[in-house]
């Protein structure tokens, strides 16, 4: 899988692609992950990514030359399965999204930063915007990281143990039942004592028990 | 106002809060900003932060050991408002809670990593948890980044043009409505013609027009 991430300001990104599962993903041949400066693909001298808005409001919005030539030159190169903008009137990301779009081959994601990009973008350019919550962020670059972190460590081999990533919260529809480690106490803080026994099956029973209970007090919408 | 963010692999933040408007707040005194190496509060010799749960699992669970002592040291030298986990079971985060939160002194913020923490941290030194969306992430470290940009940009001075942070998507309950800058034609692409003649009324009518039509197609739960 390969993800082609379009960003006015790349070096955000730089620690999250050379930390943890995603440069374990690189190094393994899991994934390619590239950050594209949109600058790049400016022709203006000053390698300027936005203009002032037509209406006079307040901010800066990304212009379309940069981001069309971007995008343009990207699918020269290799077919795409989506080009994403992250955008509050997106789509809302979920789990069964990230299982979706991990079955793709490339992915572009735009980042918008600024005010906004130009609207003409998201209506020839983009084929699907999503949203990671109702919440507004300084740009789109946090967006693309927590799509990208999603996604990856669903492919086969990203995390080390692929169990670990089967069980976790909402690939079944239930929170997680609580986990506790050694030791079993700390400062009078005990953990239950069905843990500590060796009958996997009360184990079991009590996991699922404690999973359902959680989601059905926290979470009841995910019953449904 | 603090953040104090405590990580298990602290790297992983450091290109964004050396960046963008992260950087600026702290620069112009607006925020202090700290992101705690869980390693340097463990007393083994490995400086391990993790071990294996109780309950035959796979993956790795934090220990309580840790991250009770970080909390427990940061608590000693200041108040604090809130201990924030971030967790899927969690409150969910939304542009409302990013404005209570902008109001706060002190936060910490606790990035999970790994299958999860020991349940006995989060029964006894959080006091808020706190879900950014219904997927699953590698580790908690990009949710408080993402917490903690979309609190930052709200406090004064933290973006260049406060009238800027106002009018974004939903601080009024509705969506933006589209926005376009210079070229008035690329391509064929048109920019709406109101928005080239002076007429300001006129702009702001379709303006308002627009975000409520784009809120009632795409978000109509905004307007319940």
């Amino acid at each position: 899988m390969r993800i082609d991430i379009l960003s006015a300001v790349p070096n955000l990104l730089d620690s999250f692609f050379n930390n943890s599962i995603l440069k374990r993903a690189q190094d393994k041949g899991i994934a390619e992950l590239y950050v594209h400066d949109l600058r790049d693909y400016t022709l203006n001298k000053h390698r300027k990514v936005d203009d002032y808005p037509y209406g006079g409001e307040g901010g800066m919005v990304m212009s379309v030359e940069p981001i069309d030539r971007a995008i343009t030159y990207l699918k020269s190169q290799r077919d795409y399965d989506h080009v994403i903008y992250t955008s509050p009137d997106g789509k809302v990301f979920n789990q069964k999204l990230a299982n979706t779009l991990s079955l793709s081959g490339n992915i572009i994601i735009l980042c918008g930063h600024y005010k906004g990009i130009d609207h003409r973008i998201r209506e020839h350019l983009i084929t699907m915007e999503i949203s990671i919550g109702d919440f507004v962020m300084t740009g789109g670059e946090l967006a693309a990281a927590v799509i990208t972190d999603s996604i990856i460590r669903l492919l086969p081999g990203a995390i080390s143990d692929e169990c670990s990533a089967l069980s976790d919260s909402f690939q079944d529809d239930l929170l997680s039942h609580p986990i506790y480690t050694r030791p079993a106490e700390y400062k009078g803080w005990k953990v239950p004592e069905v843990l500590l026994g060796g009958d996997h099956e009360a184990v079991s029973k009590w996991q699922e028990q404690q999973a359902l209970e959680r989601t059905k007090k926290l979470r009841p919408d995910l019953l449904e």
